[in-house]
């Protein structure tokens, strides 16, 4: 039997991984990498940093592969990202046939919390129920972008018994923001959907690269940051030649 | 200037300690520790496990008060809240008065991650800002129990590109199963609300006392387990005096 670890190493800080996280990255006899290309060539590095810095004796291999690809602007949102998802559990299932023995460890590393708008988790499922590698598989949490976001402007995710709504971009953009609901976390969002709600009672907290030295945070009235954090993303996106940033839009008490 | 961390500790399992918090016990002077009284002596001991085991060089000092309560069934919920946070306010602004002296480091250590249904950063903002004790403090962002619960379970939290809402149990009884979200996260909910609702299209995924040796699970279909889970989870409460659960709701695709 094998077994692969799904490991949440934490959302930009190399500090943010947890001790049981620490003690399973030391139990790995194989690390699948899968290289998006060279823009985002720091997350590689950030992952084989982490490998360095808390693998006590490193006796692991790294195996790397090119990640499948997918469609960013499809037609059919889902069945694209189903197909997508198809690609990579062949790419992981062929990488645990070929790569890791009977009675090895193998794992991914999972940026922020494997939970969260990773679908790493449900690809390895599918590459389980298929049944032509047998494997067993575990989830280890980790700290997310999103607690990292609200840690950072110092600020709770929810307001006094209130729900929260975690939503995308896509959707925000479709759907605007909830009547029912006051705080709002948005995921996934590359064009800026906040642009598009012109709500004065609206405050928004944001914040790219989190728990980095490149980490931009700012806050304010809705109406007003709307203005200087798109220029402000689009720079440092240019600067850095990727971005990953979420936001929490809150509607101030009536 | 004094300062004070707010370490998110995780949500049971003392391995779901992140290696910043870790760090930053470690240039604690005085940890502030509020006491719940006998039934939630374990959540005491479990904090004081934490520094046993985490602080390498123990110069530390622990300070004990007995937290502020609360009227568990109030007429008006977030007046009374309002009123608690206040006497919290009095309690955290006497302590860090009395208690710490200039230059030295306090902190408070939350439960799961403090971003997340705890009102220790609203209440220690309101101390700040009532400006009688001078100090300055951080939020270090934890694992949080929804983290520990769907990874336990082997599952995302959202769906692909689909909105997850976390509420509460005292919402979800009000408010009913949201029409436009499929996933839904319950949090403190002391009456199984979901037993409340008939929806042959809803699985409930559960957990109690996640990460420790006494962790519960169960899963399935909401007709199924809403007559298996509450008597399952009185009989644990009971037994230990005290219980903490969190619960998703999923849709099944239609």
């Amino acid at each position: 039997m094998r077994t692969i670890h799904l490991i949440g190493i934490g959302a930009g800080d190399p500090e943010h991984i947890t001790v049981q996280a620490v003690n399973r990255l030391n139990e790995v006899d194989v690390f699948f990498l899968l290289d998006k290309g060279d823009a985002k060539k720091d997350l590689v590095d950030a992952r084989l940093a982490i490998l360095e810095r808390y693998v006590a004796q490193p006796r692991y291999r790294v195996v790397r592969a090119v990640d499948a690809d997918r469609d960013r602007t499809p037609a059919n949102y889902r069945e694209t990202v189903a197909e997508w998802h198809g690609r990579r559990a062949d790419l992981y299932e062929g990488l645990f046939r070929d790569e890791l023995r009977d009675g090895q460890v193998g794992a991914v590393l999972c940026w922020g919390d494997p939970t969260l708008y990773d679908n790493t988790i449900a690809v390895i499922e599918d590459v389980r129920r298929r049944g032509h590698v047998e494997f067993d598989y575990t989830v280890v949490p980790g700290v997310s972008s999103v607690s990292a976001l609200v840690a950072a402007h110092r600020i709770s995710l929810n307001q006094i018994g209130a729900p929260v709504l975690v939503t995308t971009g896509r959707r925000l953009a479709a759907d605007g923001f909830p009547d029912d609901v006051d705080d709002v976390v948005v995921m996934l969002d590359a064009h800026c959907a906040f642009t598009g709600l012109d709500d004065p009672d609206l405050d928004l907290y944001w914040g790219a690269y989190l728990g980095t030295p490149d980490e931009l945070i700012a806050a304010g009235p809705l109406t007003e940051v709307a203005k200087t954090i798109p220029p402000l993303r689009e720079q440092a996106r240019e600067r850095k030649g990727w971005i990953m940033d979420t936001y929490l839009l809150r509607r101030r008490k009536r």
